[in-house]
């Protein structure tokens, strides 16, 4: 398939469920992902995974130990592997994420917001 | 150092040259950075590294052997590696990069667009 460019709207309106990641992108090894958030994550961290996350709409607060910090679009955060965190969103936000493929959502917990299959869209 | 944002805007506020990239993450063996550009750069390709584009301000125009593919603000295209590109902007365009660490900005060339050393901002 020939080179094509991707518009972050057009892939956003593709989507309406929350919490789970569609991959619009991958490159090195790396997915590009869209997600919507609405409410509270759960605790988690990452073991093998440094995260991204990079707000296009909306805000949310990244929820760490010893700290919160709340992001607006333009605004991105990187949380190194090993790092809890959990993300909360008063409303809704859409966020691009920027991570290796072997990224599981939930990090080191398996529960029922865990997503073992992605869709590329 | 504790985690902290990134806010892209307060970052190109930061620098004014053309074809120069600046960092502003690293994860994962990857870099996130900004670059602005203006005029044509030269025709070159990555051996090695995939590359990812995207408009944060602006608009360019991705030519490829085959097609040419103009991109505006969230908008984002990802050049394989091998693949002989050639970004070109009537005005200045602001871009945000994720590659591997690795990747030299004229690929397999060396001429005076080359930028061996790069800044962290």
């Amino acid at each position: 398939m020939s080179i094509q460019k991707i518009n972050l709207e057009n892939k956003l309106g593709l989507f309406y469920d929350h919490w789970k990641p569609h991959i619009i992108a991958r490159l090195n090894n790396q997915h590009v992902k869209l997600v919507k958030f609405l409410g509270e994550f759960c605790w988690h961290k990452h073991d093998h995974e440094d995260e991204l996350f990079m707000v296009i709409a909306g805000n949310f607060t990244m929820e760490l130990r010893d700290q919160s910090i709340t992001l607006f679009p333009g605004e991105l955060i990187v949380i190194p592997k090993g790092v809890e965190h959990r993300p909360v969103a008063e409303q809704e936000v859409q966020i691009m994420l920027f991570e290796p493929e072997a990224t599981l959502n939930t990090g080191n917990l398996q529960n029922n917001l865990t997503q073992h299959k992605l869709d590329f869209i």
